[in-house]
């Protein structure tokens, strides 16, 4: 049994921090790491990317909208075409630092508000798999299975990996229960990774409405950015590992 | 007898424009595509490469600081670690765009002020240097002879290429006039194309005080974003035309 | 009879140019002055207020997203009081210049993208709304009757004024025709004209589908960055002119 | 004895948190409030000033170079014409905060790079005081006895305040030690308190050499980002407070 941990990571900014990059490095096997778009900054990228390298963890490029002051957290309806050279250009920018860390980009994940829109906006979805096929066409996309990002990925022919999320809740069908409802995110440590440990062993989790639920994702994400994150991401791979489940990344 | 052309392009932002890209790709042989911190952005970016790549121009990443707001024309006193992450960024952000366009970056030329600083800048022109060597260490660097950048470059191994200005004027001594004093700055086309004529036939040209000097450049740079900058362009090249060079990149 | 005459101005930034702004100072009798969100910047700031009170043109702060990559042309979902506080950021800066200049903000016309969400977004509406009030609530707002930021806007009581377009088609119920269906927008300068001239002076225009329509706007938008916009404006102010309206701004 | 404690506060910026903006607020009586050049943002400038006012925290424009990236930290060699305009840009629109909040911008005080550069750099000196008479000439202005930043502003007629370091070390001619120099830069809170008491009260300080040294500030600065930045904070004003001394805003 094998399974991937994935994190946001590099979202610094300057002389401003957000979450502990060095001890997720020692926890997770895959690392979304900001393009300088919604976060990030050249030497940030440098530092993260060597850092991955010498600690094994694939590198992600986490493209997002072109806007540090709302974080990537805010819908942009930017024009189809200028999306995708916004995403072209992040990949490359990165895949440079990735090349010269001696590996080079591994997979393609959105962040924030990117993330959340192409799970149903048809030309921005369309937009970011073109720049991924533009780039190269071998490189793996991570999403939410039944998002439009992954079906129109898959329909182009760029390999498609689904990921659950460690903290939140699910619906009887299987999507994400929105953030606006009571119960969307867990808190507790031991329930988080009992449920990540029941996923990366096939075993069913529980749904919202306390039916079971049988989730099979390639790689499972944790934050990086919340208050002790960095516990709970050593909580849950732990108590994987304890199961008898070999982290490593999906993309290599 | 060869001469290369260069010139820089791609320097609109979004909806602002800035000399005509299109006319000039069909004149030069070498363009200089802004990365996107002094100016232009990822759609300019594709355009221009695409463009540039029907046309067999040679693609040359015109690094700068990241100043839109001063146009990269302003020293900025950063810490060379931060520069070389810049740098490094922004040639892997166009060659992104270079390859998609079924080429690839061929040589790196900084911009504004950071090309005057690193003439003699020893810590920026080392960075900007470390920054091509680790992104590749085959890739040429275009700069005036006589600059601690080219010196670098070359003690680090980079291919050096030595650039003249079609419309400087030159001390007796092989250096570029400051543009403070008068005469600084040739405006007759005739002239201009005469010069550079001269330069790519082995000539010796006029210094500011009226003595020859034997410039032999391996590229002339004409500029793009001045008042008939494209009709300049094209009287130097037909001039050299006229005289038996041969226009071609020198980075293939 | 009076009419303003209004216009996007000081639409630069940095080294790039848009529009003629010194030509239309002296054609309009408003400028919406752009803040340095979606275009401009300090020194353009301070040229265009210097200039337009030189000219008695009033000063209005053209307020718009924070997105210069896309010139304040993209909706961006921000979060109201973030958008409240960013358009209170842009009005004082704009009036630091209009006061140095010997005025002051005279009126606030929202931007692009901006203009049209608040058209019918009702948070957003509300937010830059609450941004005017906050700041000055004797500050005249201008926008299309009928809009949500008007309505809202006369609700809290701050002065409302109505503005109507020169080049742009209307419906037989008096709202803009799309700009996405064929006709929406005149190119003809004497058509233009003409109609601004009936709607000075009390005259019913023809609609879309060829009825009559009474517009009675208090001010009237030309544009400033089209090919040709000075000699429209020009072509409309004199045939205003010509009909014998006074030429003056609406807010003094 | 009166004396006031500045410090720079709303330095984070959209997601990205620098130090505790509201634990300082219950210390200091003068904050330095950044204006989303070098840090800040709108909504951060509207939460900062509302506080500082319900707190009786008299508000400075903390003005610096435009540069997030680089957290005003680097020299730009901005042309004089145009800083002048970006101070009156960032005074003008933390002013806008301060009046909403019931108060009014009461002195400038510039950051970083901009602090150090002024202190010498005599065109960008007096840009930044041409700025501060242009938006309000009885604005009194903070900085280092001697500096040129404050000579120049006397010649121009605007109120000069003086301020010492809390923390730095000071040599024999009563200038500050340079950072880059062993001893610089105090660490112990109850050395730094006892200075700042000494200061306060008209008692003399040891220079870096063991030599005595009265320096006789109107305010001192605490750090507002270093590790245990509050807790200094609270040491120096409760040991001043209790030698006696009524702590104050200079500007009222």
């Amino acid at each position: 049994m094998f399974m991937d941990l994935n994190a946001d990571l590099g979202e610094g900014f300057g002389s401003w921090q957000m979450g502990d990059d060095n001890a997720l490095l020692d926890v997770v096997t895959s690392a979304n790491v900001a393009c300088g778009f919604h976060a990030g900054d050249p030497s940030i990228m440098r530092r993260v990317t060597a850092r991955a390298v010498s600690r094994g963890v694939a590198i992600g490029a986490h493209v997002g909208y072109a806007d540090k002051a709302g974080f990537g957290r805010r819908f942009v309806d930017i024009e189809p075409s200028a999306l995708r050279d916004e995403v072209v250009y992040q990949i490359a920018a990165l895949d440079g630092f990735a090349r010269i860390a001696g590996d080079r980009v591994r997979y393609v994940k959105p962040h924030g508000a990117l993330y959340n829109t192409i799970g149903h906006h048809l030309e921005q979805a369309a937009a970011v798999v073109g720049a991924v096929a533009d780039y190269d066409r071998s490189l793996p996309v991570l999403g939410l299975p039944g998002s439009a990002w992954l079906r129109l990925a898959a329909d182009t022919g760029l390999p498609v990996v689904h990921e659950a999320f460690a903290d939140r809740a699910y619906t009887p069908s299987g999507t994400l229960v929105s953030r606006r409802e009571a119960g969307s995110v867990l808190h507790d440590a031991d329930e988080i990774a009992a449920r990540c440990t029941a996923m990366a062993t096939g075993q069913p989790i529980h749904d919202i409405e306390g039916g079971t639920l049988k989730v099979e994702p390639a790689s499972i994400c944790v934050h990086g950015d919340t208050p002790g994150a960095v516990d709970i991401a050593r909580r849950v791979r732990s108590a994987m590992e304890g199961a008898g489940v070999t982290l490593s990344p999906f993309a290599q």
